[in-house]
């Protein structure tokens, strides 16, 4: 427990989120506050920023530019993919973080992100105090996919689960209007975690949700699966289904590559990306039925649909960012924030604090109890879980009736 | 001009929009409120539900939901696409339609769609006149695709317009978020007429737009496309792409269909149906170049986002629907209620009638004088046009965090 006299540095990693700005304003807002710290900087993206010595004097922001990054989506400093080698292996990065850090006295260092965001900040952090560098260091949780370890839930989720539930609502709507048999199948963001597809059973819950929901933690059985669609059409007419694009059959193989192999020209889209799933089977459906079938893949609008944000979720993002500044110059390093739900009937979250190396690259999956037996849906645990962190509807400023968004100066810091 | 005492029969017909039930609620509103309507039925699936003597009794329904249907998308009645041979062809379902108007006593029909709707009210005009059945019949327009003759704009597109463009300033922030190359290409809605694609105009208007927009308006060149491409992202690294599904090249085939044709392998996609043009030129790309390609599909999302509704827009569509009963109840029949722009800085438009026979099967497209001479853009006369149309948010109440929809009882009339 050190208290530390310096600059701040925070980085925003890994894939965006619709609020991933709120916690870059909760970071900023609080460290301009504090006395300890003596510049403010925003690294252009991520740990490279820092390499490459490009980053922002935010202290020259315009606060009212800087509130408003409660309601702009994705990374507003640039984000990035970039995984540091163990130090043991290869040092070079990080002597170079060394030099920058001591070059501007930074002291305090704020990553943002996810999993693996969190291991570059553990190994940061391990190699500064093994070089005996005093830096307080604090990862902000981030990600869609809700799948950190030791937190209740994770920043971007809410909002997110908002976009899901919600386009659901409607979709079940539109995808119903006609007196002929339709099948409309939906792709959802999660390679490993059915989080963010589990979100549509919210929409379910109002009576207006997917008739099949298949997440990754269980094997997806495809010959099941069109037995289950087929039923549903001889029983409605509709069928509804939202699917996770990391969906794997019992051997392991993705869905679209497994459909490939028994329906080969069908789906060369199924191999190009991750994702083309619902295409892949809407496909194989084709087939197998005369029937109407549709694939939606939600795509990247499920990530930055900030119009359509958690209040919740906002507020959660900014103070998880403000309390991971408080933390580091109350002394603490070498940790997560994480948010802790309260007992009792009203949702209720604390800001607490986890050693950074347990959340590094460990996934918090969909617990299999929350599956209905049929394999096909969520129970009423994942509901309770879920329903708080939707709640509340952002007043984001409109202008032209259109979102006004955050515009940064970023005035890079001289060399 | 005959003021008529009797039923009135109320249908929706093609695709859903946003706010057609914003129509449905003025057309139900007012005609609840006349005294020379004695009764007000609601067509289960447009024309479909006359002919088969399926229709709810909307004097049955609570007001609150009815107030509900302005913020609940598509067609809360059920939608058909059902096209009505010519009566010199085969008169039978003009014989049933006339036996269920008389056996009802319906002196008022409103049926609410695009051009092959208005085609269908037209021909049933037509009908029931040379029988010399009075009937008021009022066409109420409505499309996402804004391509309705006579009518300055449809209800319908504003606020697809708002979802079109909101979305990419929201994409464009997401899309650009790394420090690597990368192409993403988005599929709008819009076979001929390419109205909603230069909606995403609005969103570069702001500065968050695509860097190469291609209407249906004017032939696409494949080549020249992958020019501009690999010219936009050696420039910025970056280049967002908005595209019609109905785009042509100059030989008149779908770009889908003259892609496959070179690049077999690549595309079978391209084929299962219209949409899918994105797919296909993101695989031609990655083909073409070593970068990251995504394609998007708005797909359903653009007519259902009614919680992006347009106020304007709402507010349009439940008046078409008032206006058209108060017109009717005047006297006037065989018409389509259309939108005239007025004179003056200050945007105000007034609802006026035309004959149905000249909405009816004409499409209207985009002017090409509004298209910029490199083909890739709109001109300040199309930002100036469609800026009024998406203005306001609608203040959708929210149960639980999520939209609340109209319920409606639905309760059939006793054939």
């Amino acid at each position: 427990m050190k208290n530390l006299v310096g600059a701040c540095m925070f980085g925003q990693s890994g894939g965006p989120t619709s609020v991933i700005n709120a916690s870059a304003a909760g970071v900023f807002t609080q460290a301009l506050k504090e006395k300890n710290i003596t510049a403010v900087y925003g690294a252009a993206h991520g740990i490279k920023g820092v390499l490459e010595e490009n980053f922002y004097d935010i202290s020259q922001e315009d606060k009212k530019e800087l509130e408003l990054l409660k309601n702009t989506p994705s990374s507003a400093l640039g984000s990035v993919r970039y995984k540091l080698k163990k130090a043991e292996e290869d040092e070079t990065d990080y002597k170079r973080l060394l030099e920058v850090f001591k070059k501007y006295n930074i002291r305090y260092f704020f990553y943002n992100g996810g999993n693996d965001s969190m291991d570059t900040c553990n190994k940061v952090s391990k190699y500064l105090m093994s070089k005996g560098y005093d830096c307080n260091i604090i990862g902000v949780p981030k990600t869609i996919d809700n799948d950190l370890y030791g937190t209740d839930h994770c920043p971007g989720y809410g909002s997110a689960a908002k976009y899901v539930a919600t386009t659901f609502m409607e979709l079940c709507l539109d995808a119903k209007v006609y007196d002929i048999p339709q099948i409309t199948i939906v792709e959802v963001m999660g390679r490993n975690a059915g989080w963010l597809t589990a979100a549509s059973s919210l929409a379910s819950y109002k009576g207006l949700g997917p008739d099949l929901i298949h997440l990754p933690e269980l094997p997806f059985d495809i010959e099941k699966f069109v037995k289950d669609v087929k039923a549903q059409v001889d029983k409605t007419g509709k069928c509804l289904v939202a699917l996770s694009e990391g969906i794997k059959t019992k051997d392991g193989r993705y869905v679209a590559e497994a459909i490939s192999e028994t329906e080969k020209a069908k789906d060369s889209f199924g191999h190009t990306q991750l994702g083309g799933v619902a295409y892949s089977l809407a496909n194989l459906l084709r087939n197998r039925f005369d029937t109407k079938v549709r694939a939606i893949e939600f795509s990247l609008m499920q990530r930055c649909a900030a119009h359509l944000a958690s209040k919740t979720d906002v507020e959660e993002a900014f103070m998880a960012g403000a309390m991971a500044v408080k933390y580091a110059v109350e002394g603490h390093t070498d940790k997560m924030v994480v948010f802790e739900r309260q007992e009792g009937k009203d949702y209720k979250i604390e800001y607490k604090l986890m050693d950074i190396s347990l959340a590094a690259n460990t996934e918090k999956t969909v617990p299999l109890e929350w599956i209905t037996k049929e394999g096909t849906g969520l129970t009423q645990d994942y509901i309770d879980y879920a329903l708080p962190l939707i709640q509340g509807e952002t007043k984001a400023p409109y202008e032209d009736g259109l979102p006004r968004m955050a515009k940064l100066k970023k005035v890079l810091v001289n060399k």
